[in-house]
């Protein structure tokens, strides 16, 4: 077990990952604002908007104009889930684009109708091309826990598939618990083993907070050495393709049970709740989560 | 740090700390009935009512006819304030007795319109008594990580007042973080502490989700050796004399937790939500448990 970290970087999902799952077209002045106030609160990494068809996800049709805005930040993450996505990408003029695939094989059809190992080797040529143009590469490892299709993911093929991305040459792993039904053991035991497979990369843990696990499943990443987090604020998101799996992990929860433990993150949390009230008259829930509630009542 | 173990038990307090907070009177039936059903669902050790006054607490006027309905615990734990309640609850027959006292001097006078060694002072004798009757005597310890009034408590001061009450001879100790703003640091810290000074008494860990820190909290009291925790069917409760103190911890969550860690409970996840059935058409708040929810959407 490792001691504590004296610092995490929060990497904010809620504009991407939040919102995408939001029904009611947020307007695109009210998206960049969210993003512009996230900033001022601290945050210096953020999936910002997803390149994906705009058929498929309405929400996202203003991705060009999202990236145009250029907030402030050391990362601007795009999510492209293909080479076209990548292409719209690129030609927005994104320098640093995130691809994802289900270690489940059966979530990454119902998701991206591919197989994993199809997902993986369209994916390896795109992913060297980026890394030809110096861009910075981000793998989202969707269901490395669980599956609400095939249950339980054996450890071993999660690490095996983010032996296969850090070989193509991403920058980071972003490991998901697409689902929130990781336990603190299994959190501390997976990236456990993955720091000690792949020391070079950036390897960040992603929680949904579904079962309400997420803080005890993030204090035990913590234990085995992570100091990256997605979190969304709000806690906004979920995935539409799996029953079930509600509630990205809210960064204000978060940046409050880190910051009191001494673990700074440089982001203030007054801002943070400026940010969600920017954008939750939006939307068609409530926000839940505890510091939020807390600060606005 | 401890490894985990194998076994936790857990104290349920919904029938008492969770529906001592409910406006609407709550009928005798249906309370004897949620306290069966929590029964059948393998609860052992159960606070099922109060002696407070009837006219400060009219929710808990049916204290007697309570524990005349003898549920079939282990333990049948009954919080009696004073020695006008110890003396009530005697007369209804209770074989366990909880008192309590906040080690924040603040609160406890907010509470109880005493001081802390006001409250230790008048309860020494009720407890050498109780003990020389040969009944269980637990001591719920609040505010021991931080109080409303006066912020973060020492945690010698929490120590000395765990000791005094051990050297009176109470059997068991509820240490409780009232208001939910312990961090699983303080959790893990505190616990070891107590652990290593009072090896022979039976510790149990009480914590509030007010801040999402609850089971993270849980987890690192696992950590320092902790075996038994108060939590709450539906997480109901909180505290009317603490501004921000809601939410128990809920049952069905922590059982959830526990019992995928391989930790045994006793405890059946779909007879809790049953328990919880019974109750919840008397609430004035919705269930928001993160089990509860996805058992009943």
């Amino acid at each position: 077990m490792k001691s504590l970290p004296t610092n995490v970087t929060i990497i904010e999902v809620g504009p991407r990952d939040g919102l995408q799952n939001e029904k009611n077209f947020v307007s695109t002045d009210r998206k960049v604002n969210f993003i512009k106030k996230l900033t001022s609160a601290g945050i210096k990494e953020m999936e910002i908007t997803s390149f994906v068809s705009p058929k498929w996800v309405p929400q996202m049709q203003d991705a060009t104009e999202i990236v145009a805005s250029n907030p402030e930040l050391t990362r601007k993450l795009v999510l492209a889930p293909n080479q076209k996505g990548v292409e719209r990408a690129l030609e927005a003029g994104c320098d640093a684009i995130a691809v994802f695939v289900g270690v489940s094989n059966s979530f990454n059809k119902k998701n991206i109708n591919k197989s994993t190992k199809q997902s993986l080797e369209e994916l390896k040529p795109i992913i060297t091309k980026l890394k030809e143009k110096n861009l910075f590469v981000r793998a989202c490892i969707s269901t490395a826990f669980y599956c609400p299709f095939e249950g339980k993911i054996k450890e071993n093929d999660t690490i095996a598939l983010c032996k296969e991305f850090a070989s193509s040459g991403v920058d980071e792993l972003s490991v998901a618990d697409t689902i929130g039904m990781a336990t603190p053991i299994e959190s501390y035991s997976l990236f456990s083993s993955l720091i000690e497979c792949l020391p070079d990369i950036l390897l960040t843990a992603h929680f949904h907070d579904t079962r309400k696990m997420a803080l005890s499943n993030i204090y035990a990443a913590l234990q085995a050495g992570i100091h990256r987090f997605d979190t969304s604020a709000g806690g906004l998101g979920g995935c539409p393709f799996a029953p079930g799996a509600t509630g990205n992990v809210a960064t204000e929860d978060v940046v409050y049970m880190l910051e009191r433990m001494g673990i700074r993150t440089g982001i203030d949390l007054d801002a943070l709740v400026e940010a969600i009230n920017v954008v939750s008259p939006s939307l068609t829930r409530r926000i839940e989560t505890g510091y939020y509630q807390l600060a606005t009542n």
